[in-house]
């Protein structure tokens, strides 16, 4: 009998970080991580389930879990094997659904809803193989990476051909590259010690945390107020001395030439890269003010809505550092895409992650990258916030500044079934305002 | 006692638009044109109500109500009066909260659903104007209009400044170019003809038609098969003679270098435009496109997220027209943000519409534009199809290819209560498979 697929089941699922300001920036005082949660399963015998999410921050977590239960009911009674075995047409078959793609196109709640779906099956089709999904993709070979991506809108960029020749080159590198990574991790930098909502002794106190663990760069959160930012660029500075990065955050506060003045007021604390510095839809305001603060370079990426945008983001020379996510654009077949996409302009790529679970998913598609696609770990950082991994089943393992491999099958996503019970909006125990229990 | 909103109760409504191929195109097969519908409700005893609705073409209408649902919830306890009169204000609130901006930012169903509220706020305070919407705007005094713009990622290209000296420079003519319009209307254009899931007989009779009918300019869709549009504008340019426009409309199928062959096949058939050749958010594309095709023109904007891409559109010359949506951007105050972007670059907007109620919704804009704003209708026509008016309480009035003014108060979107009842998802009469019938 042939195993299908057979329910897709969402959960709303949210955690009260406001409570303590975690994650508090320009643009975001108060967030509630949250995650629109996916579970696909099946009728195979094994088992296994894939587990996927949208990430968002509160409000509206609902409608992205509609989402998801629209987009996941067409997978319902599909085949397991060929499903599985065929992301990169089921990637298109989804994203240009004719009629659901006019709710984006390739943007916003839909493509975030197409993401969590996609990652729940890879994390099926990782599971099912016995390998964790990082080294599930460095295993297939390039022929079988370029037929997951649409290159629809991206050949005026880089075509098949190009895609298929970077990954050929990076071939004979790859166990040697493994070995490498299984030995050292992958380097990580934090933002642990610098959202806005933190007083002045808790920054310095977990800069110099940071530097103890081994981080040789962090991030803060700018953009509130001009003397508040001097002064904890000053405090952060001073305490991780001069050869420590440390990288700025100003979640798109700015237009194009406040974000030029502002970060040339800075300057003296010599930032690495301003992070968002306008909005993510704003390629040419990004690539202005890319010229109007060298050295300072531009990161964005976690706004980005998918990969034409990045396609021009290269193509104007805006970013020094391509901020993918895993879990806005399109899921792993958009971000191989963009992946490719960084390594045909040279661009490196330092993942957004941080929220709930972004760390545990996106760690696959750095170690891929670094593998399969650009080779290399040069001048390349995860970012790493040490939030809520105790919710996860295979929580990331961070160590001197570095992520360790992880071995667990699967991409990363799933959650402890205690967690999905208790955090579950509005019913489960932490949101009934009842003590937190174990419901399962 | 201080009037409130009450209640905003939303409701899916389709029309199977699919069973006719109306609406066919290269991306959009079997479209239902579909209405993510609000209304909103006050305890006021005017007993006004403001409608509004996102347009959708069938799957996923689900997910855009339900995001409705969560915009208009935001709503109800507020003060009427003070709400209507601070809609700049109430703009930014809604689409900068810090949680739900997450979901966009600015971009797909949330924006669309602020679209749609926002909208529907309008229409409610129209009504109690006792004016139809074109008119309350033109009415209102160039610090009135600024006010309702966000020029938040806009000062690059356009200031309030620059926006003010925009609309001062237009007011002395407001009068004398109300009367104007009262008496000749407002021109438009008809995609009635081109549908692509026509045969050839009936395009070459809406052909005839909409050149009896007094239209200057038709459009075709294309981008399914060369030889079919070959086929096809040969028909139609025999047709309407060489003095009508016609506008050719790929609807986002082609990548960059396959739109500028695809154009410049299709030359000796003169098209005056072609519309969303590629992705609408490829900025850098459409500008290369441009300057491929010249002296074919670019058109663009149904899919445009937001104000933010349309600026960069202008920025790059990328476009010839500017095709605003009332419907997909945030709503009446982004679309004036959007008429002083296109006056300040000096590009002729020329709207999107037909779907369901588009028309209706979009011709106030137009017409606001023309009195208070541009201040021109030259070279500038607004899309007129020719389906479902009869849905609406206050239907389009198009004579001898010209839209006239309308008069109803109002923003133009509310529908028939037995529409409401009847084309209501799944459950209406003309989703059960009964005869349509009315309910209400």
């Amino acid at each position: 009998m042939t195993a299908r697929i057979t329910t897709v089941h969402t959960l709303d699922v949210r955690f009260p970080t406001s409570r303590e300001l975690d994650g508090s920036d320009a643009m975001n005082p108060d967030p509630d991580y949250s995650a629109a949660y996916v579970v696909v399963s099946t009728d195979d015998p094994d088992g296994h389930e894939g587990h996927g999410f949208a990430f968002t921050i509160g409000r509206g977590n609902e409608v992205q879990t509609a989402a998801i239960e629209t987009i996941g009911s067409m997978l319902v009674g599909r085949p397991l094997d060929t499903t599985l075995e065929a992301l990169g047409p089921l990637w298109i078959e989804l994203v240009h659904d004719s009629q659901l793609r006019w709710l984006g196109p390739e943007k916003g709640v839909i493509h975030m809803a197409i993401s969590a779906v996609v990652n729940a099956l890879w994390d099926l089709r990782a599971k099912r193989a016995g390998l964790p999904l990082w080294q599930l993709l460095a295993g297939l070979t390039p022929e079988e990476i370029v037929d997951l991506v649409d290159f629809r809108y991206l050949t005026d960029a880089l075509t098949r051909d190009e895609a298929l020749a970077i990954l050929r080159a990076a071939e004979p590198g790859r166990a040697e590259r493994e070995a490498t990574l299984r030995a050292q991790g992958y380097p990580g930098y934090t933002t642990t010690p610098g959202w806005l909502g933190y007083d002045d002794e808790k920054l310095r106190r977990l800069c110099r945390e940071a530097v103890a663990d081994g981080f040789t760069q962090i991030k803060l959160k700018v953009g509130a107020d001009l003397d508040d930012d001097l002064r904890r660029m000053r405090i952060a500075r001073e305490t991780v001395g001069p050869d420590i990065r440390i990288a700025v955050d100003a979640n798109q506060r700015w237009d194009v030439g406040a974000a030029i003045d502002w970060v040339r007021a800075l300057t003296a604390f010599d930032p690495w890269w301003v992070e968002e510095p306008t909005s993510p839809d704003d390629v040419l305001g990004l690539a202005a003010i890319a010229r109007g603060i060298a050295p300072v370079k531009v990161a964005t990426g976690e706004h980005v809505a998918n990969r034409v945008v990045f396609k021009q983001l290269l193509q104007t020379g805006a970013l020094s550092y391509l901020q993918i996510d895993a879990a806005r654009v399109g899921g792993v077949n958009e971000n191989v895409a963009i992946l490719l996409l960084a390594a045909k302009f040279g661009v490196p790529v330092c993942p957004h992650a941080g929220g709930v679970g972004l760390c545990e998913l996106v760690q696959h598609l750095s170690m891929f990258d670094f593998i399969a696609v650009s080779g290399s770990m040069d001048d390349r950082v995860i970012e790493y916030v040490d939030h809520l991994h105790e919710h996860f089943v295979a929580p990331v393992v961070v160590r001197d500044g570095r992520y360790l491999v992880p071995t667990a099958p699967g991409a990363g996503a799933e959650m402890r079934p205690q967690t999905l019970a208790a955090y579950r909006f509005p019913d489960g125990a932490v949101w009934a305002g009842e003590p937190q229990r174990s419901a399962l």
